[in-house]
């Protein structure tokens, strides 16, 4: 068992996100942070610059340093060699080494190489899980698992930390097998491996499967890595899974396009009129300035806009969890992309799991914005607290649908009748219960979707009369009552005209 | 009849909202723009300062210029004594001159002092709309209107332009009628007159109504300005209704206290951990070193930062102009508060208008992201057409549920029935415009709600039942089926409980 090289300290939690401090040979950073990708090769942005506009970490290439540049790396070290003083993480390379065919390094080579250039985490030679196959994915889950096992020999006793990446693409069966078996050789990080290929598809349900289904093996306290997702647009909701890292290059491959990034996408460096944007970069320059530049230092410029920007969202993401808003963040945020806003449905399937680990109290309210509130935990969490909630032994209750007052409740108390009264989206919450944390603290900020109102009343009769002989509806507003006459005659009309 | 001294060319539009090039006095400004307002004795951030950081124009106060300091700005001229280049609006201070009850300026004096500073656009002494009661609303009408006939013979003869404020407050019938008479005086720019207490209350929605009621009587040819309105939040909104000029103090108010501006409100410069914007000022400082400077240097880095905050905001929203895409970016800025939603939905009420006014076709295609989709210009116009369109007087008609085929397209053809495909939001659309603008452009990206497929659906019959006198229908997906027997079931269980 390796144990204490990486030091991971939960400071905050909302949903499954968690603020955290990652320390590993007196390096200390805070995530959820996104590791710039450097190229040894072609640095768009140098390391340097990196570490001068707030970034304290990095990941690069261990293969391609070692293929091209190995005695000098060596010699001085991975930090005097990038001249960068803060934590750098080191890929194996296994992706380049597949791709290339290459047969020229084992796995022994390129860990000592990673040890001896002093990296501060480094990454076993996996097999990533390319193509779309279930034997491909299958393969590379296997000799994942051999070439970790035979790591444990080397990296047992070192200083650094190792990060342990669980394959399986979109197979999410193979997935959990996977992440079991990694799980049990204690890396000190883990890493979903290949989502690559699912988000090249904007594929962004799958990934909350593929992401989940790691999350439920792995134990909480290692931090998670999602390999290659760095879009501003998705991060929010990787990070509400619980993912702590992100490494992406996408920085420098869409600057290489001239493509600028955005909350939601890119844009094309010609297509903009006016940069819509506050950071350095955009405030100094005009879009055609840029345009007319030197393609290094265009590339370098827009490199630079897209890492502020991606940065800003992960802060924006932060500062959400500090207040408890993550989910009402998400609420908003995923209404720009269709598939971002399935993927947030998609948690739903995810319900228990996230329930039993997210933390449930929070002095600050809950907004209930949209019918996707129906689903944050809190509202989960207390629904099924009210499954198990009956005080007495008692035959009757009564329903109301509307507001309760004083003589209402007296009446049943007296004839000792349990009382509940309809409260979308929690359904029928017992009269003694509505002060109670959340329901007490719950505002509703909008008219819930009719179906959704539907679907809870029904629900809420549905589980009175499970629970009790007889149950009674006592309508004190009409608007509900209303609302379902007029939709019970619009659809039987509509129905009546298709047969 | 003023004419030519201010130029306004509109360069772009989507709904009301206007890209715009404003001249005046050789100075051209780009319009949606937010002008910060200078207090001449506390100056948060210099003139300058702003002029350094992209801000091309301002508005300052003349009556607190003419109370302290007359001489030195007369002798100097505005432009000097400000230390700004750029285009200087000079408020009449009607506002202060109110609360403190002075009385010891004349609106001549007034006008004359903004026409001797040398200002680039002035305001006549108008009578802000303050407190609640219709009277008082009256009142400031009719005398805002006889000081602006009073003022024409000042103003008529000079090289700047005039702001012609419309006052009437919340009461849209008192704002229309004082429209129309200030439209006939013919200013340069004008002015929704007293929004303050309807922002300060977040009613987004009388927002809507004060800034529609207006915009129905003033031609599109005039610049309109949308006073003490500056939080990012609603700017988008009230851009989308038509307005292009914004001057808001709130940069400064809120930095006095402390507060810093995010997209959604603001928060406590004490509550914050790390700063969530990519801003000059933010990357370069952290929350804690901001809050143990001096008071003055505090303000003007909190200050800047929502400035640039806005003018972020502004440019987002440009941009999204831009591209035609203002409805969608509204879509999702404005899940962010209920009263913004509720504010957009308002925008239904006037449909009418916006379709007539609103550009009708873009290149891009239309997304349908949610229920609201249902009322954007293009949608509204089509439903319009649609209407109108009937191409032979034949008798009979069907309306295909799901998609049609080429049989069906042959054998109703033949049979000479009129062919109807459903498509929410749109409703019953011929067969033969299924392809043209908006419809074959449109994508529609979201389940619609139920009560939205509904109502579409209930409507789309009722429409053809009005024009044939035989209506079948076809149901090819039994989707919809299927959800109307639900919807149907569940309502009437609920209904039979609740009796």
């Amino acid at each position: 068992m390796r144990d204490g090289r990486v030091e991971f300290e939960i400071v905050r939690k909302d949903i499954l996100a968690r603020i955290g401090k990652l320390k590993v040979k007196g390096k200390t950073i805070e995530t959820p942070t996104l590791l710039p990708v450097i190229n040894p090769w072609k640095m768009t942005i140098k390391p340097k610059e990196l570490w001068r506009n707030g970034f304290k970490a990095l990941i690069t290439n261990a293969y391609l340093l070692w293929k091209r540049d190995r005695e000098d790396v060596l010699r001085n070290g991975i930090h005097s060699y990038l001249n960068f003083p803060g934590m750098i993480v080191t890929d194996s390379g296994a992706y380049q080494i597949l791709k290339y065919g290459s047969i020229e390094i084992t796995q022994d080579e390129i860990l000592n190489f990673q040890i001896g250039i002093g990296a501060d985490i480094g990454v076993i030679l996996d097999i990533p899980t390319r193509g779309e196959s279930r034997e491909e994915a299958e393969k590379s889950i296997e000799e994942t698992i051999v070439r970790a096992r035979e790591a444990q020999r080397i990296i047992q006793d070192t200083d650094m930390g190792w990060i342990g990446p669980i394959q399986g693409g979109g197979y999410i069966d193979l997935l959990e097998k996977a992440a079991t078996e990694m799980e049990k050789m204690s890396f000190d990080i883990y890493a979903v491996g290949s989502p690559t290929i699912i988000l090249e598809r904007y594929d962004y349900p799958t990934l909350v499967d593929m992401i989940l289904s790691v999350k439920r093996v792995v134990k909480p306290s290692h931090p998670l890595h999602l390999f290659g997702a760095g879009h501003p647009a998705m991060l929010g909701l990787a990070v509400a899974l619980g993912c702590d890292l992100f490494d992406s290059a996408a920085y420098a491959l869409f600057a290489y396009d001239n493509r600028y990034l955005t909350e939601n996408g890119t844009l094309r460096l010609e297509e903009i009129e006016e940069f819509p944007c506050v950071c350095p970069i955009c405030r100094t320059y005009k879009p055609k300035e840029v345009l007319k530049m030197e393609k290094s230092d265009r590339e370098r410029l827009i490199a630079l806009h897209n890492l502020f920007k991606t940065q800003e969202e992960l802060r924006r993401v932060k500062e959400s969890i500090r207040r408890r808003r993550l989910w009402e963040y998400l609420e908003v945020r995923t209404t720009s992309h269709p598939s971002l806003r399935d993927a947030f449905k998609r948690m739903v399937k995810y319900n228990d799991f996230i329930e039993q680990e997210a933390p449930q109290w929070s002095e600050k309210g809950i907004f209930i914005l949209s019918d996707i509130s129906s689903y944050r935990p809190e509202v989960v969490g207390f629904r099924k607290k009210l499954e198990r909630y009956r005080k007495r032994r008692r035959r009757r209750c009564t329903l109301v649908i509307g507001e309760i007052n004083e003589e209402i409740k007296i009446r049943h108390y007296k004839e000792k009748v349990d009382l509940y009264v309809f409260k979308p989206p929690y359904g029928a919450v017992p009269s003694t219960l509505l002060e109670a944390y959340p329901m007490g603290k719950t505002e509703i900020t909008t008219s819930l979707p009719t179906h959704t109102i539907i679907e809870s009343l029904k629900e809420a009769i549905d589980f009175l009369k499970e629970k009790y002989n007889e149950v009674r509806i006592l309508v004190e507003n009409e608007e509900i009552k209303t609302l379902l006459k007029e939709i019970q005659i619009k659809t039987r009309t509509i129905l009546e005209e298709m047969k």
